[in-house]
Protein backbone atom coordinates (compact mmCIF):
# COMPACT_ATOMS: atom_id res chain seq x y z
CA UNK A 1 0.00 0.00 0.00
CA UNK A 2 1.35 3.74 -0.69
CA UNK A 3 0.00 6.87 0.03
CA UNK A 4 -0.41 8.80 -2.88
CA UNK A 5 -1.12 13.39 -1.95
CA UNK A 6 -3.12 14.71 -4.89
CA UNK A 7 -3.13 18.78 -4.94
CA UNK A 8 -6.53 19.74 -6.52
CA UNK A 9 -8.53 22.79 -8.17
CA UNK A 10 -12.01 22.95 -8.32
CA UNK A 11 -14.52 25.45 -9.44
CA UNK A 12 -17.16 24.51 -6.39
CA UNK A 13 -20.00 26.68 -8.04
CA UNK A 14 -21.69 22.95 -9.33
CA UNK A 15 -20.69 21.25 -6.32
CA UNK A 16 -22.50 20.99 -2.59
CA UNK A 17 -18.89 21.03 -1.17
CA UNK A 18 -16.04 18.95 -0.84
CA UNK A 19 -17.65 16.69 1.91
CA UNK A 20 -19.20 13.29 0.79
CA UNK A 21 -23.08 13.28 0.99
CA UNK A 22 -25.87 10.86 -0.04
CA UNK A 23 -28.17 12.62 -2.24
CA UNK A 24 -25.83 15.82 -3.38
CA UNK A 25 -23.15 15.73 -5.98
CA UNK A 26 -19.72 16.57 -4.08
CA UNK A 27 -15.97 16.97 -4.86
CA UNK A 28 -14.90 14.37 -2.88
CA UNK A 29 -17.40 11.79 -4.50
CA UNK A 30 -16.29 12.71 -8.29
CA UNK A 31 -12.70 12.25 -7.22
CA UNK A 32 -13.56 8.85 -5.80
CA UNK A 33 -14.91 7.83 -8.70
CA UNK A 34 -12.36 8.97 -11.02
CA UNK A 35 -9.74 6.81 -8.56
CA UNK A 36 -12.44 3.93 -9.01
CA UNK A 37 -12.12 4.09 -13.17
CA UNK A 38 -8.52 3.96 -12.77
CA UNK A 39 -7.43 1.91 -10.21
CA UNK A 40 -10.68 -0.03 -9.69
CA UNK A 41 -10.21 0.35 -5.98
CA UNK A 42 -13.38 1.64 -3.81
CA UNK A 43 -11.72 4.65 -1.99
CA UNK A 44 -13.01 7.43 0.20
CA UNK A 45 -9.86 10.45 -0.34
CA UNK A 46 -9.28 12.53 2.73
CA UNK A 47 -10.12 16.19 2.11
CA UNK A 48 -7.71 19.27 4.03
CA UNK A 49 -10.53 21.16 3.88
CA UNK A 50 -14.60 20.68 3.64
CA UNK A 51 -15.11 23.73 1.74
CA UNK A 52 -18.57 24.07 1.53
CA UNK A 53 -20.67 24.29 -1.01
CA UNK A 54 -19.75 27.01 -4.08
CA UNK A 55 -16.21 27.52 -2.86
CA UNK A 56 -13.63 26.76 -5.18
CA UNK A 57 -9.82 25.47 -4.74
CA UNK A 58 -6.82 25.96 -6.66
CA UNK A 59 -4.89 23.99 -4.04
CA UNK A 60 -7.17 21.74 -2.06
CA UNK A 61 -4.99 18.63 -0.80
CA UNK A 62 -6.56 14.94 -1.11
CA UNK A 63 -4.82 11.80 0.33
CA UNK A 64 -5.49 7.85 -0.10
CA UNK A 65 -3.93 4.75 0.13
CA UNK A 66 -3.85 2.66 -3.10
CA UNK A 67 -2.63 -0.79 -3.54
CA UNK A 68 -2.15 -0.02 -7.63
CA UNK A 69 1.01 0.32 -9.25
CA UNK A 70 0.63 3.37 -10.89
CA UNK A 71 3.46 5.73 -10.91
CA UNK A 72 2.17 8.46 -8.53
CA UNK A 73 3.32 11.18 -10.96
CA UNK A 74 0.91 9.73 -13.39
CA UNK A 75 -1.80 10.37 -11.33
CA UNK A 76 -2.19 13.75 -12.24
CA UNK A 77 -2.83 12.91 -16.13
CA UNK A 78 -4.51 9.86 -15.90
CA UNK A 79 -7.08 11.14 -13.05
CA UNK A 80 -7.56 14.16 -15.24
CA UNK A 81 -8.96 12.06 -17.55
CA UNK A 82 -11.49 10.61 -15.80
CA UNK A 83 -12.56 13.87 -13.90
CA UNK A 84 -15.61 16.36 -15.02
CA UNK A 85 -13.53 19.51 -16.34
CA UNK A 86 -14.66 21.85 -13.47
CA UNK A 87 -12.41 19.42 -11.53
CA UNK A 88 -8.64 19.02 -12.07
CA UNK A 89 -5.35 17.37 -10.14
CA UNK A 90 -2.64 19.96 -10.08
CA UNK A 91 0.07 17.46 -9.24
CA UNK A 92 0.53 14.04 -7.18
CA UNK A 93 2.88 12.38 -5.14
CA UNK A 94 4.22 9.61 -2.87
CA UNK A 95 3.65 10.28 0.77
CA UNK A 96 5.09 8.58 3.55
CA UNK A 97 2.65 5.79 5.15
CA UNK A 98 1.13 8.10 7.85
CA UNK A 99 0.24 11.24 5.81
CA UNK A 100 -3.60 12.46 6.13
CA UNK A 101 -4.23 15.20 4.47
CA UNK A 102 -6.23 16.91 7.36
CA UNK A 103 -4.82 15.25 10.25
CA UNK A 104 -1.14 16.19 9.01
CA UNK A 105 -2.04 19.73 7.74
CA UNK A 106 0.19 22.44 9.58
CA UNK A 107 -2.00 25.16 7.77
CA UNK A 108 -3.72 26.44 4.99
CA UNK A 109 -4.51 29.67 3.53
CA UNK A 110 -7.34 30.85 1.87
CA UNK A 111 -8.33 34.21 -0.47
CA UNK A 112 -11.47 35.82 -0.81
CA UNK A 113 -12.21 38.28 -3.73
CA UNK A 114 -15.06 40.39 -3.97
CA UNK A 115 -15.75 42.31 -6.97
CA UNK A 116 -15.94 46.10 -5.68
CA UNK A 117 -18.24 47.46 -9.14
CA UNK A 118 -21.51 49.57 -9.53
CA UNK A 119 -22.77 46.88 -11.99
CA UNK A 120 -22.64 43.36 -11.29
CA UNK A 121 -20.28 41.32 -13.74
CA UNK A 122 -21.48 37.95 -15.68
CA UNK A 123 -17.50 36.59 -15.86
CA UNK A 124 -17.21 36.97 -12.27
CA UNK A 125 -20.79 35.33 -11.29
CA UNK A 126 -19.89 32.31 -9.17
CA UNK A 127 -15.99 33.68 -8.47
CA UNK A 128 -16.61 36.58 -6.49
CA UNK A 129 -18.88 38.49 -4.07
CA UNK A 130 -20.25 41.30 -5.27
CA UNK A 131 -21.05 44.29 -3.28
CA UNK A 132 -21.64 47.95 -4.98
CA UNK A 133 -21.23 50.38 -2.45
CA UNK A 134 -17.93 51.69 -1.73
CA UNK A 135 -15.88 50.19 1.07
CA UNK A 136 -13.72 52.05 3.47
CA UNK A 137 -10.33 50.08 2.96
CA UNK A 138 -8.41 51.36 5.25
CA UNK A 139 -11.54 50.94 8.42
CA UNK A 140 -11.29 46.87 6.97
CA UNK A 141 -7.47 46.74 6.96
CA UNK A 142 -7.32 48.11 10.55
CA UNK A 143 -9.91 45.43 10.90
CA UNK A 144 -7.89 42.60 9.48
CA UNK A 145 -5.10 43.27 11.76
CA UNK A 146 -6.85 42.38 14.73
CA UNK A 147 -7.19 38.38 13.32
CA UNK A 148 -3.44 38.22 13.86
CA UNK A 149 -2.33 36.40 16.62
CA UNK A 150 -3.41 33.13 19.02
CA UNK A 151 -7.07 33.71 19.52
CA UNK A 152 -10.02 32.26 20.75
CA UNK A 153 -12.09 32.71 17.27
CA UNK A 154 -15.95 31.27 19.11
CA UNK A 155 -17.79 34.42 17.57
CA UNK A 156 -16.40 33.63 14.39
CA UNK A 157 -17.40 30.01 14.30
CA UNK A 158 -20.92 29.41 12.60
CA UNK A 159 -23.23 28.21 15.35
CA UNK A 160 -24.28 25.02 17.08
CA UNK A 161 -20.27 23.22 15.48
CA UNK A 162 -18.91 21.89 18.06
CA UNK A 163 -15.63 21.23 18.35
CA UNK A 164 -12.36 20.67 20.72
CA UNK A 165 -10.98 24.30 21.04
CA UNK A 166 -12.02 27.54 19.53
CA UNK A 167 -7.90 28.94 19.54
CA UNK A 168 -6.48 29.23 16.59
CA UNK A 169 -3.72 31.53 15.19
CA UNK A 170 -4.21 33.36 11.89
CA UNK A 171 -0.06 34.36 10.77
CA UNK A 172 -1.12 36.85 7.89
CA UNK A 173 -4.73 38.52 7.52
CA UNK A 174 -4.81 41.42 4.40
CA UNK A 175 -6.62 43.10 1.93
CA UNK A 176 -5.08 44.24 -1.31
CA UNK A 177 -6.89 45.93 -4.07
CA UNK A 178 -6.53 45.01 -7.57
CA UNK A 179 -8.75 47.32 -10.06
CA UNK A 180 -12.29 46.66 -9.38
CA UNK A 181 -11.11 43.61 -7.66
CA UNK A 182 -10.45 43.34 -3.22
CA UNK A 183 -8.57 40.85 -2.12
CA UNK A 184 -7.90 38.95 1.24
CA UNK A 185 -5.61 36.81 1.77
CA UNK A 186 -5.05 35.06 5.58
CA UNK A 187 -2.98 32.17 6.62
CA UNK A 188 -3.40 30.28 9.95
CA UNK A 189 -2.86 26.86 11.25
CA UNK A 190 -6.81 26.35 10.99
CA UNK A 191 -10.03 27.74 10.82
CA UNK A 192 -13.42 27.08 12.46
CA UNK A 193 -16.53 26.21 10.40
CA UNK A 194 -17.62 29.60 8.03
CA UNK A 195 -14.56 30.81 10.07
CA UNK A 196 -13.31 32.91 6.92
CA UNK A 197 -16.37 33.68 5.52
CA UNK A 198 -17.94 35.52 8.75
CA UNK A 199 -14.52 37.23 8.99
CA UNK A 200 -14.75 38.75 5.52
CA UNK A 201 -18.65 39.40 6.35
CA UNK A 202 -17.68 41.46 9.29
CA UNK A 203 -15.05 43.38 7.39
CA UNK A 204 -17.48 44.20 4.69
CA UNK A 205 -19.89 45.11 7.45
CA UNK A 206 -17.02 47.53 8.88
CA UNK A 207 -16.25 48.88 5.08
CA UNK A 208 -19.65 49.85 5.16
CA UNK A 209 -19.61 52.13 8.06
CA UNK A 210 -21.74 49.81 10.26
CA UNK A 211 -19.39 48.62 12.60
CA UNK A 212 -15.72 50.47 14.09
CA UNK A 213 -12.72 48.19 12.94
CA UNK A 214 -12.28 47.87 16.76
CA UNK A 215 -15.68 45.51 16.79
CA UNK A 216 -13.00 42.39 16.02
CA UNK A 217 -10.81 43.09 19.07
CA UNK A 218 -14.25 43.14 21.05
CA UNK A 219 -15.68 40.08 19.15
CA UNK A 220 -12.91 37.79 19.69
CA UNK A 221 -12.69 39.00 23.55
CA UNK A 222 -16.60 38.49 24.07
CA UNK A 223 -16.78 35.39 21.85
CA UNK A 224 -20.69 36.20 20.82
CA UNK A 225 -21.46 34.97 17.40
CA UNK A 226 -24.10 37.98 17.41
CA UNK A 227 -21.91 40.29 18.46
CA UNK A 228 -20.58 40.78 15.06
CA UNK A 229 -21.30 40.64 10.89
CA UNK A 230 -22.93 38.24 8.47
CA UNK A 231 -21.40 35.48 6.83
CA UNK A 232 -20.17 36.37 3.58
CA UNK A 233 -21.05 34.17 0.39
CA UNK A 234 -19.14 30.78 -0.29
CA UNK A 235 -18.96 31.70 -4.18
CA UNK A 236 -15.89 34.42 -3.55
CA UNK A 237 -13.65 31.84 -1.48
CA UNK A 238 -10.44 29.71 -2.00
CA UNK A 239 -8.51 27.32 -0.78
CA UNK A 240 -5.37 28.61 -2.23
CA UNK A 241 -2.80 26.02 -0.25
CA UNK A 242 -2.50 23.56 2.73
CA UNK A 243 0.72 23.63 4.42
CA UNK A 244 2.45 20.34 5.86
CA UNK B 1 -38.39 57.01 -30.27
CA UNK B 2 -35.18 56.96 -28.72
CA UNK B 3 -32.40 54.99 -30.00
CA UNK B 4 -29.93 52.85 -26.68
CA UNK B 5 -26.31 52.04 -26.92
CA UNK B 6 -25.80 49.16 -24.25
CA UNK B 7 -22.18 47.35 -23.48
CA UNK B 8 -22.17 43.85 -22.72
CA UNK B 9 -20.11 41.07 -21.15
CA UNK B 10 -21.14 37.96 -21.32
CA UNK B 11 -20.12 34.28 -20.76
CA UNK B 12 -20.13 31.97 -23.22
CA UNK B 13 -20.34 28.85 -22.89
CA UNK B 14 -24.35 28.10 -22.20
CA UNK B 15 -24.90 30.03 -25.12
CA UNK B 16 -25.34 28.81 -29.16
CA UNK B 17 -23.64 32.24 -29.98
CA UNK B 18 -25.12 35.70 -30.25
CA UNK B 19 -27.37 35.45 -32.92
CA UNK B 20 -30.98 34.11 -32.03
CA UNK B 21 -31.90 30.76 -33.37
CA UNK B 22 -35.08 28.67 -33.23
CA UNK B 23 -33.81 25.85 -31.53
CA UNK B 24 -30.81 27.05 -29.04
CA UNK B 25 -30.30 29.64 -26.28
CA UNK B 26 -28.38 32.80 -27.73
CA UNK B 27 -27.72 35.90 -26.04
CA UNK B 28 -29.96 38.07 -28.08
CA UNK B 29 -32.80 36.15 -27.35
CA UNK B 30 -31.93 36.25 -23.50
CA UNK B 31 -31.28 40.19 -23.90
CA UNK B 32 -34.85 40.23 -26.25
CA UNK B 33 -36.40 38.70 -23.67
CA UNK B 34 -35.08 40.80 -20.65
CA UNK B 35 -36.00 43.95 -22.63
CA UNK B 36 -39.48 42.81 -23.15
CA UNK B 37 -39.63 41.87 -19.21
CA UNK B 38 -38.51 46.17 -18.96
CA UNK B 39 -40.41 47.66 -21.35
CA UNK B 40 -43.02 45.89 -22.43
CA UNK B 41 -41.72 45.79 -26.09
CA UNK B 42 -40.96 43.24 -28.49
CA UNK B 43 -37.39 44.10 -29.72
CA UNK B 44 -34.64 42.21 -31.49
CA UNK B 45 -31.47 43.90 -30.79
CA UNK B 46 -28.84 44.37 -33.04
CA UNK B 47 -25.34 42.67 -31.61
CA UNK B 48 -21.76 44.38 -33.01
CA UNK B 49 -20.25 41.30 -33.62
CA UNK B 50 -21.87 37.45 -34.12
CA UNK B 51 -19.71 35.78 -31.11
CA UNK B 52 -20.29 32.14 -31.78
CA UNK B 53 -21.10 29.23 -29.62
CA UNK B 54 -18.85 29.26 -26.49
CA UNK B 55 -17.04 32.73 -27.26
CA UNK B 56 -17.37 35.41 -24.44
CA UNK B 57 -17.65 39.36 -24.31
CA UNK B 58 -16.56 41.95 -22.00
CA UNK B 59 -16.98 44.68 -24.68
CA UNK B 60 -20.13 43.43 -27.31
CA UNK B 61 -22.48 46.26 -27.90
CA UNK B 62 -26.07 45.95 -28.37
CA UNK B 63 -28.65 48.70 -30.01
CA UNK B 64 -31.66 49.14 -30.32
CA UNK B 65 -34.87 51.51 -30.73
CA UNK B 66 -37.43 51.95 -27.44
CA UNK B 67 -40.82 54.03 -27.05
CA UNK B 68 -39.95 53.46 -22.90
CA UNK B 69 -39.30 56.93 -20.93
CA UNK B 70 -37.10 55.12 -19.36
CA UNK B 71 -33.60 57.24 -18.59
CA UNK B 72 -31.00 55.80 -20.64
CA UNK B 73 -28.49 55.11 -17.93
CA UNK B 74 -31.29 53.43 -15.76
CA UNK B 75 -31.14 50.40 -18.52
CA UNK B 76 -27.99 49.44 -16.94
CA UNK B 77 -29.15 48.42 -13.32
CA UNK B 78 -32.73 47.05 -14.59
CA UNK B 79 -31.65 44.69 -17.79
CA UNK B 80 -29.47 43.29 -14.52
CA UNK B 81 -32.20 42.50 -13.02
CA UNK B 82 -33.56 40.44 -15.26
CA UNK B 83 -30.52 38.84 -17.57
CA UNK B 84 -29.43 35.53 -16.68
CA UNK B 85 -26.14 35.74 -14.06
CA UNK B 86 -23.99 34.81 -17.13
CA UNK B 87 -24.86 38.03 -18.58
CA UNK B 88 -24.41 41.48 -18.10
CA UNK B 89 -24.88 45.33 -19.31
CA UNK B 90 -21.75 47.34 -18.15
CA UNK B 91 -23.84 50.45 -19.91
CA UNK B 92 -26.23 52.39 -21.23
CA UNK B 93 -26.70 55.39 -23.41
CA UNK B 94 -28.96 57.45 -25.55
CA UNK B 95 -26.97 57.88 -28.86
CA UNK B 96 -28.47 58.97 -32.33
CA UNK B 97 -31.69 57.67 -34.33
CA UNK B 98 -28.80 56.45 -37.11
CA UNK B 99 -26.14 54.52 -34.64
CA UNK B 100 -26.75 50.72 -35.47
CA UNK B 101 -24.26 48.19 -32.96
CA UNK B 102 -23.00 46.47 -36.03
CA UNK B 103 -23.13 48.75 -39.08
CA UNK B 104 -21.58 51.59 -37.35
CA UNK B 105 -18.75 49.70 -35.68
CA UNK B 106 -15.12 51.25 -37.03
CA UNK B 107 -13.39 48.40 -35.84
CA UNK B 108 -13.12 45.76 -32.88
CA UNK B 109 -10.71 44.38 -30.46
CA UNK B 110 -10.55 40.76 -30.13
CA UNK B 111 -8.65 39.07 -26.91
CA UNK B 112 -7.36 35.17 -27.13
CA UNK B 113 -6.49 33.78 -24.06
CA UNK B 114 -4.27 30.16 -24.53
CA UNK B 115 -3.55 28.38 -21.13
CA UNK B 116 0.17 26.84 -21.54
CA UNK B 117 0.48 24.07 -19.15
CA UNK B 118 1.50 20.36 -18.76
CA UNK B 119 -2.01 19.74 -17.14
CA UNK B 120 -5.69 21.16 -16.92
CA UNK B 121 -6.91 23.80 -14.94
CA UNK B 122 -10.72 23.43 -13.29
CA UNK B 123 -10.90 27.41 -13.55
CA UNK B 124 -10.13 27.91 -16.87
CA UNK B 125 -12.10 24.98 -18.75
CA UNK B 126 -14.30 26.99 -20.92
CA UNK B 127 -12.30 30.53 -20.85
CA UNK B 128 -9.35 29.49 -22.18
CA UNK B 129 -7.25 26.90 -25.07
CA UNK B 130 -5.62 24.20 -22.75
CA UNK B 131 -2.21 23.31 -24.67
CA UNK B 132 0.44 21.05 -23.03
CA UNK B 133 2.88 21.29 -25.46
CA UNK B 134 5.85 24.32 -25.28
CA UNK B 135 5.14 26.62 -28.15
CA UNK B 136 7.66 29.06 -29.72
CA UNK B 137 6.67 32.68 -28.97
CA UNK B 138 9.36 33.67 -30.80
CA UNK B 139 8.15 32.21 -33.69
CA UNK B 140 4.34 33.20 -32.98
CA UNK B 141 5.03 37.03 -32.41
CA UNK B 142 6.89 36.98 -36.03
CA UNK B 143 4.15 35.41 -37.33
CA UNK B 144 1.69 37.59 -35.32
CA UNK B 145 3.34 40.63 -37.33
CA UNK B 146 2.15 39.50 -40.81
CA UNK B 147 -1.38 40.29 -40.19
CA UNK B 148 -0.69 43.76 -39.32
CA UNK B 149 -1.71 46.24 -42.76
CA UNK B 150 -4.37 46.22 -45.29
CA UNK B 151 -4.61 42.44 -46.47
CA UNK B 152 -7.25 40.09 -48.59
CA UNK B 153 -7.70 37.83 -45.55
CA UNK B 154 -9.77 34.88 -47.88
CA UNK B 155 -7.28 32.40 -46.01
CA UNK B 156 -8.44 33.31 -42.56
CA UNK B 157 -12.54 33.55 -43.46
CA UNK B 158 -13.98 29.64 -42.55
CA UNK B 159 -15.10 28.37 -46.00
CA UNK B 160 -18.34 28.59 -47.66
CA UNK B 161 -18.91 31.77 -46.23
CA UNK B 162 -19.52 34.94 -48.48
CA UNK B 163 -18.52 38.63 -47.92
CA UNK B 164 -18.59 41.59 -50.39
CA UNK B 165 -14.93 41.91 -50.16
CA UNK B 166 -12.21 40.01 -47.61
CA UNK B 167 -10.11 43.06 -47.70
CA UNK B 168 -9.39 44.45 -43.92
CA UNK B 169 -7.35 45.85 -42.04
CA UNK B 170 -5.70 44.60 -39.01
CA UNK B 171 -3.86 47.54 -36.61
CA UNK B 172 -2.81 45.21 -33.74
CA UNK B 173 -1.73 41.90 -33.83
CA UNK B 174 0.30 40.52 -30.71
CA UNK B 175 1.19 38.05 -28.01
CA UNK B 176 2.10 38.89 -24.33
CA UNK B 177 2.85 36.50 -21.32
CA UNK B 178 1.33 36.65 -18.15
CA UNK B 179 2.19 33.47 -16.12
CA UNK B 180 0.96 30.15 -17.69
CA UNK B 181 -1.27 32.31 -19.96
CA UNK B 182 -0.62 33.27 -23.23
CA UNK B 183 -2.53 36.25 -24.78
CA UNK B 184 -3.23 37.26 -28.20
CA UNK B 185 -4.54 40.80 -28.82
CA UNK B 186 -5.63 42.03 -32.31
CA UNK B 187 -7.58 45.11 -33.48
CA UNK B 188 -8.85 45.49 -36.97
CA UNK B 189 -11.86 47.48 -39.31
CA UNK B 190 -13.62 44.08 -39.12
CA UNK B 191 -12.87 40.27 -38.91
CA UNK B 192 -14.33 37.56 -41.63
CA UNK B 193 -16.92 34.38 -39.95
CA UNK B 194 -13.45 32.66 -37.89
CA UNK B 195 -10.83 35.01 -38.39
CA UNK B 196 -9.40 35.53 -35.23
CA UNK B 197 -10.08 31.69 -34.42
CA UNK B 198 -8.28 30.39 -37.90
CA UNK B 199 -5.53 33.23 -37.09
CA UNK B 200 -4.68 31.39 -33.76
CA UNK B 201 -5.17 28.20 -34.35
CA UNK B 202 -2.52 28.66 -37.17
CA UNK B 203 -0.11 30.72 -34.86
CA UNK B 204 -0.39 27.65 -32.60
CA UNK B 205 0.67 25.60 -35.19
CA UNK B 206 3.79 28.34 -36.33
CA UNK B 207 4.12 28.07 -32.36
CA UNK B 208 4.34 23.92 -32.35
CA UNK B 209 6.96 23.93 -35.38
CA UNK B 210 4.51 22.74 -37.74
CA UNK B 211 4.70 25.39 -39.87
CA UNK B 212 7.46 28.04 -40.41
CA UNK B 213 6.11 32.08 -39.23
CA UNK B 214 6.39 33.47 -42.74
CA UNK B 215 3.25 30.86 -44.07
CA UNK B 216 0.80 33.63 -43.02
CA UNK B 217 2.40 35.82 -45.51
CA UNK B 218 2.05 32.89 -47.99
CA UNK B 219 -1.44 32.49 -47.06
CA UNK B 220 -2.14 36.06 -47.50
CA UNK B 221 -1.00 36.46 -51.16
CA UNK B 222 -2.44 32.74 -52.15
CA UNK B 223 -5.82 33.27 -50.28
CA UNK B 224 -6.42 29.53 -49.74
CA UNK B 225 -7.84 28.45 -46.51
CA UNK B 226 -6.71 24.39 -46.96
CA UNK B 227 -3.09 26.19 -46.73
CA UNK B 228 -2.63 27.08 -42.98
CA UNK B 229 -3.64 25.27 -39.81
CA UNK B 230 -7.00 24.58 -37.64
CA UNK B 231 -9.60 27.18 -36.48
CA UNK B 232 -8.91 27.50 -32.59
CA UNK B 233 -11.87 26.25 -30.09
CA UNK B 234 -14.40 29.53 -29.02
CA UNK B 235 -13.63 28.73 -25.31
CA UNK B 236 -10.43 31.12 -25.30
CA UNK B 237 -12.21 34.26 -27.54
CA UNK B 238 -13.08 37.21 -25.56
CA UNK B 239 -14.90 40.31 -27.94
CA UNK B 240 -12.90 43.14 -26.04
CA UNK B 241 -14.26 46.39 -27.14
CA UNK B 242 -15.84 47.68 -30.45
CA UNK B 243 -14.50 51.02 -31.62
CA UNK B 244 -17.25 54.04 -33.28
Amino acid sequence: MRTIKLILEYDGAAYHGWQYQNNALSVQEVLSRAIYKLTGEDIMPEGAGRTDAGVHALGQVASFKTRSSIPAEKFTPALNTYLPEDVSVRSSESVADDFHARFSAKGKHYRYIILNTPQRSALWAKRAWHIREKLDEEAMTEAASYFIGTHNFEAFCAAGHHVKTFERTVTLSQWKREGDLLIFDTQGNGYLYNMVRIMVGTMVDIGKGRFAPDIIKKAIENRQRNSIGMTAPPSGLYLMEVFY
